[in-house]
């Protein structure tokens, strides 16, 4: 195993000449959980594929791949300085969006595939924290 | 901030139906840590865009950009399950690769940004454990 | 060179089990210029790095790289059969926003620099079949 | 529809301030067929999906999501100038590699499914057009 350090994004945002447009910690949880989120549902999607009833499933497959689409796009553009306010609340909402629509698909079959209630849960995480940066732009 | 619990993909691994391909402790790190180097080339290569001395930093950035990419393709691909191991293997081999010439060009401006020195970090940690899967594959 | 033809997305429509949800040339078109757009900016990002008034480009660097990250996202959605369509909405109207802010941008280079020009006009037509899908829509 | 002409990739190429690392027609083409073959393979893995027999088609899901990946990162990769030839070569084999994998999978099920039979020649599309690259950077 690496005995080098973990890198946070946390740390990249001190590093970065610019100052973030909101709370450095919140910015960086929502990065982390946009990433996070986009694995989780990438795996779930996999998963999804790899199980007996997968043809209950479809609806789950295709929210986890335009989740986690969406979650990569907006873990990318947070991570850069100065966009225009009004572009990065849509890019937020939308991320919001499909995370919800994601998480409320995923938790129908979460009783009976513990791969959904765990993307369930990172899906709320990423929605929560992404709210949470829309009420800092305010 | 929320009360979920944080999801692992060593979690997500384990809830998944297929076994994967190696030690899933060794997998989850490197699915980890490609999205991490993502997430940290992303943000060096932003930061770059904003040093007094851009001019100097083209090379970092394009490295950076690079490596993004790879690191994003091969975390989905390490993800999903039941890829051919010959695939895998060029998969990890380029990625390894792309962190490596980033991490050298990193390196060089470590003593002057600090986002240099972070992502050069990361970047050797994700090359690490990619060749660390590369050798469980073999 | 291939002797293969070339698969346009419009046949992969028609060769799809779900109608599309609008006239399927228009999702053809829009889905065709969302890549098409992803690959104009990220080519237009790397040209700035390389010119010698990079300084000035820095703003145009960053728009294109996030238009290319939304235009990258929105293909692939659209792509998808059977999103709910406020998420779809959402979707497009970031991506139209994405476009109309890159090219705006890059018109201010436009005199000066022929990827900005090119840049600026692609984006400025994937922000027009974007709003034309988003009026089927309704 | 708009009056804007459409911007090609062998038009950015040509504004880009380098010269390319391969003839500029060739490096176009492969652009852009890793572009279209991200699009196609999105779709079919979406049209394999929605098909009554999607339980024959997970191998070909997988392989296409693969693939789209694969594809995405490659295409952009070659439209950013500079990066060391080992490491094009590289990006290059293994997209090949993912296309022909894809292909042969795809291939299986073109009889009955369209969108396979699409998906397969667009994917050997794209890995004659890696190879004729990698053939020019020898």
């Amino acid at each position: 195993m690496s005995t080098r350090s973990i890198v946070s994004i946390r740390e990249m945002i001190a590093a970065h000449p610019s100052a973030p447009p909101v709370d450095a910690d919140v910015l960086a949880r929502c990065i982390e959980e946009c990433f996070r989120c986009e694995a989780t549902c990438t795996s779930c999607a996999d998963a999804s594929l790899g199980d007996d009833d997968i043809a209950d499933l479809v609806r789950c497959i295709r929210d986890c791949l335009d989740c986690a689409d969406v979650c990569a796009s907006t873990g990318r553009i947070l991570t850069r300085q100065g966009a225009v306010v009004a572009f990065l609340r849509g890019t937020l909402e939308v991320c919001a969006e499909a995370c919800r629509v994601c998480a409320e698909e995923c938790e129908k079959h979460a009783a009976h595939h513990e791969h959904c209630r765990l993307s369930a849960e990172e899906c709320r995480r990423c929605e929560d924290v992404c709210n949470e940066v829309l009420r800092l732009l305010d």
